[in-house]
C-alpha cells in the first residue's frame, strides 16, 4: 500500500494532464461556436450528445459507467457555456431583454390588507410618497397592476418561519408581472383586545393564519382558541367593531393603535427573529446598476436529472442562489416550474450569458425581475 | 474554418484521451480508499479538495476558470462515490440503518379530519381491516403516533393543483417518524346543501382553504362568497346541522352522503385533474423488497453551490428525484432543510450507498421513510 502523498502525488499530475486535454476542447468548441454562428445551428443538439454519451460508454467499466457520464455530461455542459459566452460577446442582440427605466417613486401603491398591516408598513418603507390603497385580496392587487390601476403592487413573499407565500408566486406566472423591489420586514407581533379585556376574559385569539402559526406556542400557553381572520389587520378592525372582551387580535403594534386597541403584551411570536419579505411588483421589467438580484421561472420536463441539470447551469457560472421552490403546474399534473432567485444584475455580462443559455436550454423560461433587496432598520427587542 | 465534422472528429479523440486518465485516476482513488480504511479519515477532505482546486487554477485562463472548477468539482465527487461504494461494499456495517418489519396490517389508524373526508377514504384504501379514528389536527395525528397510541397515522402531502402541504413535512421532522405507504387518491369534489337548497337559496360556499382555492372558477361564476373551514367532511357536517338553506359545503360524495346533503352538483373542481397523495406514518424505519421510493430530508449551509452540489450526488447515482421543495430552519433564520423523495430502495447497493454518501457530507441527514405509491382506482370521470 502506497502512501497517501504519493498517491495525491499522481493524482495532481493526471489532473495536469486532463486540464491540457480541457484546454484543447474547449479551443475546439470554439470552433464549434464560430461555425454555428456562421452557419446557424442550436448550441446544444441532444442527439449529437446521447450519440457521444453511447460511444464513450462502450469501453468503460460497469462500476464506473455512472461516474464517467458525470464527467462526460458536466464537460459538455461547460463546452455550452463558452460557446454561448461567445456568441453573446459577438452577437449581443442574441438576447433581448425589454428592460424599462425603474419607477422608485410611483404615484399610486397597491397592497393586501387594512391600513397598518404589514404588507401597508412595507410599502410605506418602500414608496414613503406613494398613496397607498389596501385591498381585500393579494389577486385584486395583481389585477390593479395589471390594469394600470395602480403603478406598483407590494406582497408578502417569504416569512422566515412560515415559509414561501405559494399564492404570490402562482399570481406573478398567471398576470405576468415583473419583482422591483424586494424588503425584508422585521415582525413584531403583539396581542391586543378592546379596552377593559385582559387575560381573563379574552377566550380567542383572531388573525392571520400565518400569524397563528407563528405565536402557535404563546397561544398553547395561554389557552386561547385560534380563528383565522384574512389578514391581521382585519382581524384587529374586527374586534375592535365588535367591543367583544372574549376576542383578541394578533396584530401589529400600529394596526392595534389604528384600530383604538388595547396591547396587552408585545412581542408574542414564538420565534425572536421573524421576518416576512415582501416585493413590488410592476408592469414592466426594469434593472438599474443597483440590483443585486434575479428572479426567474423555468419549467422542467420530468425526466432523470432535469432539475439538476438546470441547476448545474447555475453552479457553472458560481452565482449564489438565495432561493428555490417548485409550484405544480396547474394544466400538466405532476409537472412543476421553478421559482429561482440568485445574486446577479441583468447589465452584467456573467449574468445575462447565465440567462442566456438557460432561455436556450429550457423549455419555459420567465425573467421574474431585477431587484436589490432592503431590509428595515426597526428593530426594538 | 473547419467542417463540423472534422473539429467532433478532434472532440472525440480527446475525449477518449480524458477517458483513459479518468479511469487512471478512478485507480488512484482506489487506493486512498484503501488506505483511509486501513488508517481511518474522512473521504471528503475540504482543504485538500480547495488545495488541489488552487493549484490548478493558477495555469488557466480567466475565462476558463469557471467552466474548469465545475469539472475538477465533478472529478472528486464521483471520485469520492467510487471511494464509498468501495468502502461500503468492503464493510457494509458502515451504513447502520435501524429497520424495522412493515406492519401492512395496523390495528389502528389515526387521520386529521371527520369520517368521509379524503384522509378517511385514503386510510379506508390503504387499510381496510383498520380501525380508523378521527383527530382534530394533523399534529394530534402525530401525537398519537408518537404516543402509540395509533400504529399509523394517515394525513396529505401534495396534491396536484394546490402543491405542497408544508405543515405536514414541518411535522414529520418536529416528531421524527417514518413513512410507510404513499397513496394517491384522486379528488372529486361535489357541492353540496341541505335539503331544499337550491342555486338560488345558497350564497355562502364552505369547505377547506384548499379544497375552494380547486374550485375558484365555478365559485367565481356562480357568484358564492367562499368560507373557510378546517376540513371538507367537517364543512359539510356544520352546514347539515345549520338546516341553512343559503349555504353549501365542497366535500367529497361520500361526506355529503354521510351528513346527509343532497349533491347539488357533482365534480366542480376547476382541473379536471386532481388528486392528493397520502402518507402514512409509523413510529419505525421499516422496508421490503417491493418499496420503489425513498424520503429525506437534509440540512444545507448558505454556501455557493451548496443546493446544486448535494443534487449533483443524486444524479451521479442516476436517480430520478421526484419531488424536492425546501422548508425554513424554525431555529436558524433564511436556512433551509430540504426534502427531497427518489425512487430506490433501501436494500439495494447503489440507494444505500447514494445515502452513506449524503450522510457523509451533509451536516444533517435524516431517512424520512422507505415506501411504494400506489394510486386508487376510482375513475368515475
Amino acid at each position: 500500500m502506497r502512501d497517501l502523498k504519493d498517491v495525491r502525488r499522481d493524482i495532481n499530475a493526471i489532473d495536469h494532464e486532463i486540464l491540457k486535454l480541457f484546454l484543447k476542447r474547449m479551443k475546439c468548441a470554439e470552433e464549434v461556436s464560430d461555425y454555428k454562428m456562421e452557419h446557424g445551428g442550436q448550441v446544444l443538439v441532444p442527439s449529437r450528445e446521447t450519440e457521444l454519451m453511447n460511444t464513450m460508454l462502450q469501453d468503460i467499466p460497469d462500476e464506473l459507467k455512472l461516474e464517467y457520464s458525470s464527467l462526460l455530461r458536466t464537460t459538455t455542459r461547460v463546452s455550452r457555456k463558452h460557446q454561448y459566452a461567445r456568441m453573446l460577446e459577438a452577437e449581443p442582440q442574441r438576447l433581448q431583454l425589454d428592460l424599462h427605466p425603474r419607477n422608485n417613486d410611483p404615484k399610486t401603491v397597491y397592497y393586501g390588507g387594512l391600513p397598518a398591516s404589514y404588507a401597508d408598513i412595507a410599502a410605506k418603507d418602500l414608496f414613503p410618497h406613494a398613496q397607498r390603497i389596501p385591498q381585500n385580496s393579494w389577486e385584486d392587487v395583481f389585477h390593479a397592476v395589471l390594469d394600470g390601476k395602480a403603478d406598483i403592487g407590494v406582497v408578502p413573499v417569504e416569512n422566515s418561519t412560515a415559509g414561501t407565500v405559494n399564492e404570490v408566486y402562482d399570481l406573478l406566472e398567471q398576470y405576468g408581472l415583473y419583482i422591483t423591489h424586494s424588503h425584508i420586514k422585521r415582525i413584531r407581533h403583539c396581542i391586543a383586545a378592546c379596552k377593559g379585556a385582559s387575560f381573563d376574559t379574552i377566550k380567542e385569539v383572531h388573525s392571520h393564519p400565518q400569524a397563528l402559526r407563528q405565536c402557535q406556542q404563546y397561544i398553547k400557553q395561554h389557552n386561547l382558541t385560534p380563528v383565522e381572520e384574512s389578514n391581521t389587520a382585519v382581524a384587529a378592525h374586527a374586534i375592535a367593531q365588535s367591543g367583544d372582551l372574549t376576542r383578541a387580535a394578533i396584530c401589529s403594534e400600529a394596526a392595534a393603535r389604528l384600530y383604538g386597541l388595547e396591547i396587552l403584551e408585545d412581542h408574542v411570536n414564538d420565534a425572536d427573529f421573524n421576518q416576512t419579505r415582501f416585493i413590488a411588483v410592476s408592469r414592466f421589467l426594469s434593472t438599474q446598476e443597483a440590483d443585486t438580484r434575479v428572479s426567474l421561472v423555468l419549467t422542467l420536463p420530468h425526466i432523470v436529472g432535469s432539475l439538476y441539470g438546470a441547476l448545474a447551469v447555475f453552479a457553472d457560472y458560481g452565482v449564489n442562489m438565495t432561493e428555490i421552490h417548485s409550484r405544480p403546474l396547474r394544466d400538466m399534473p405532476w409537472n412543476y416550474c421553478f421559482y429561482i432567485d440568485f445574486d446577479g444584475n441583468l447589465l452584467r455580462q456573467d449574468t445575462r450569458a447565465l440567462i442566456y443559455q438557460t432561455m436556450q436550454e429550457c423549455s419555459y423560461v420567465r425573467i421574474l425581475g431585477s431587484y436589490s433587496v432592503t431590509q428595515d432598520s426597526e428593530v426594538k427587542a
